[in-house]
């Protein structure tokens, strides 16, 4: 497959070479191999004609720019750790790579990060704490994902479901559009009426209306000190009816639900005394200030105690809590040593949350394939895992049903196919069902107006063949 | 003038009344002339062809549908309090108003509101607060103001500093495209991103792309009540250095600025005892849990004192409070009997405050005009509000050369021409001074793409000779 359209130059990869600082352009099939894949590890993956790692803004224009009379598909590139497919190379395809452009400014005047897109979510973290500032967002891989990334996909994370997404944190952004043209939207302006509201457009657009290649982020004054609450649960119900009462009387700064099967995962990797025959663990943390804090831990106790908890812990060890937080990010790679993974990403509105976990444990027994439940409880955002032989053809079928039928229910219970992880490749099949075909035909008809030829991400999102 | 396109029907007016309820469409000119103006009071308004009373998204498709065919260009219309002429009505157009549509519904399981767009933001407020529940974003005009011009304009208000700005809040709409669909978008849930971020592309859109008939609306736990800060300054240099002070230390839920003007102005009207002899008034607010609010205000009297605050008022009596906030929120008000108004809402980064302020008082003396400035100080953006004699043919010259002046200054620093009133008619000459070209030309390929008539708001943030 290749994705050159017909009547352009054939792809000269010496003319893009030119263009670009010595070392920037990778053509050799053993260099290309580590960015083909990203973690949805899709076996589609294709050998790129070609891979820009690219050091400026003016790097990715000269990309884009040969790209466009090439016609050549261009694929962006953070960190690769995303779970949809969003950054899967496609035979013949140009891929073009932020992760040399890192640097980071904080602006403590204005309490703003100024990002290059390969900068890791945790390198912002930390340059903002320096400055006794905080940048929120914290998807669970932010250790290793990059802000791009995080922009492309409108990335989530633990403390989200008290302080919002990345599109609530992003002032501004430098964009490569389709023909090259680099235009700054926003800036530090709090407020901004003027025009259409481009720089949330452009976030969690994975890719296919431009190459963002600057990112300006609001940020908030340090978190204060959280104190944390761990409690579980011998029905999955009462955990689940915990976390609705939790969200309604009060607003904690972390809801987490891990299942049974998660919690003996992270149990057999960390040996941290995680109660194995739990169905439920719930991961809670208020951040108010004391004494407040104090009272909203011991009514989120209560509230787990009214529905029959079988263990909670309450503790405002700093230590202490980062372990149980450290647990809870690792579910997946506890996870992975049980097989092939296929990493749901599925919301509901919080009320549905039960329906939804119930509904997945029955998909599970008819399909017949573990899947192992972590939730981001408080926004109704869960990561149902399907864990598979993928040795095994019918298992792998079945697992694949299984990842299909879990987002058929999601949509059917008012949700989302993805909350924070995006479409990508891996769930494209199924954007239209949830959006309906005149919303579909309307992100179809940005999509045209930006870029006419296809060439950014082409197969993310939008299917080429419509 | 009309906007007839050539080749189209002429105007029917027979079969569009035929696709409405009955009495909803006005067209006889003495009920049509308070659908001409908005609060900008355009003296270009012209008179329209006629004026939609919808009663729900059926009648606004009705409505679109039948100007799509006959080539007539809509005017949306919430309550008629926009600043910048967004609902001006331009003549043989079609004005569709959504003031009958007000119905609000709470759903405290998912913790939002449904509301129509012709609802007030106060009917908003009251229903969610019936339940406990808060929506923030306060305009200054929250009393008489519709949620669909504060979706149109992506309005602020008095919280924003702390609690943000409309886009923050609207999880979903029902929008009616140029053509007549009515699609459906987002929904309750508060991550998703599953394809373009399209509700927040709509928000802040002015009327430009649709019409926004349902608007779905996160609501959080009612605000704690919130302690509060007066201080008066002699220097007015002294009140914005506290301003930028109090922003770097502490998280304000409310931190406004008023000037000598605007002080004396509503001294005359409220008769309450403010200091005439101020250059400035701060007003602000902590609603952290006790005692931490109690040592935030503390802190900030102290900013304030290190600032030669003159006088240094604090009260947690709520009907005090409320007081000073009314005071603050009727400003221009009180200074519409002073003159003819131009309504600036420049916004710039907080640390370019203070050039922002002091380059207004220069402007006002070069172009011999008062311009009383009132500010959402704590996020930037301010309302220098020109006072002019609309009988004197070379004042008024001169305030609109002033009004011009703001903006320049205000992009000069950074910023914005717009932080929360849109770019309307009023401001649009000047959009593409802030944007420059390539932003400009991107806003305007996304209008092309939903409106590629052009008959959606014509004239309203787009020039339509372009």
């Amino acid at each position: 497959m290749t994705t050159a359209t017909p009547g352009a130059a054939p792809p000269d990869l010496g003319a893009l070479a030119a263009a670009l600082p010595e070392g920037a352009l990778v053509a050799d099939a053993d260099r290309m191999d580590k960015y083909r894949w990203d973690r949805a590890h899709d076996p589609a993956a294709g050998m790129p004609l070609a891979v820009v790692r690219a050091t400026c803004t003016e790097d990715v224009q000269a990309a884009v720019r040969w790209a466009a009379a090439s016609g050549v598909g261009v694929i962006p590139r953070g960190a690769g750790t995303g779970l949809s497919g969003g950054a899967t190379a496609q035979a013949g395809c140009l891929v073009v790579s932020t992760e040399r452009m890192t640097a980071i400014e904080i602006d403590t005047a204005t309490r703003t990060a100024t990002a290059e897109p390969g900068a890791l979510n945790i390198a912002v973290k930390r340059a903002a704490a320096e400055q006794g500032l905080w940048y929120p967002p914290d998807p669970s891989s932010y250790e290793i994902c990059s802000i791009g990334g995080n922009v492309a996909t409108n990335a989530g994370g633990l403390c989200c479901v008290k302080y919002g997404v990345t599109t609530d944190y992003v002032l501004g952004l430098t964009v490569v559009l389709a023909d090259g043209t680099a235009v700054e939207l926003g800036g530090p302006r709090l407020k901004d009426a003027a025009g259409l509201s481009l720089t949330k457009l452009f976030v969690g657009s994975e890719g296919t209306l431009g190459i963002v290649t600057r990112v300006l982020l609001r940020l908030v004054p340090a978190q204060r000190a959280p104190s944390t609450l761990v409690a579980t649960f011998g029905s999955l119900d009462d955990a689940i009816d915990t976390v609705v009462e939790v969200s309604r009387r009060l607003r904690p700064s972390m809801l987490e639900l891990m299942d049974r099967a998660s919690i003996n995962a992270t149990e057999d990797a960390l040996r941290m005394g995680l109660d194995r025959d739990a169905e439920a663990l719930l991961l809670m943390q208020s951040d108010e200030p004391a004494p407040r804090g104090a009272a909203e831990i011991a009514e989120m106790a209560a509230v787990c105690e009214a529905h029959r908890a079988r263990e909670v812990v309450t503790t405002d060890d700093p230590e202490e809590a980062a372990a149980f937080v450290a647990a809870r990010r690792m579910v997946i790679t506890a996870i992975e040593p049980l097989g092939s993974l296929l990493l749901e990403d599925v919301g509901v509105p919080l009320p549905r949350l039960g329906e939804l976990v119930r509904g997945i444990e029955k998909i599970a027994a008819a399909r017949d394939v573990l899947i192992a439940v972590v939730a981001h409880a408080g926004d109704g955002n869960t990561h149902p895992l399907v864990v598979y032989d993928a040795a095994d053809v019918d298992q792998t079928a079945r697992a694949s049903a299984a990842y299909a039928d879990i987002m058929a229910l999601g949509i059917s219970l008012g949700g989302t196919i993805t909350g924070e992880h995006g479409v990508g490749r891996l769930k494209r099949p199924w954007l239209g069902d949830q959006l309906g075909p005149d919303a579909l035909a309307l992100n179809r008809r940005i999509k045209d107006a930006l870029d006419p030829q296809g060439i950014l991400n082409p197969g993310a999102v939008f299917d080429p063949a419509d």
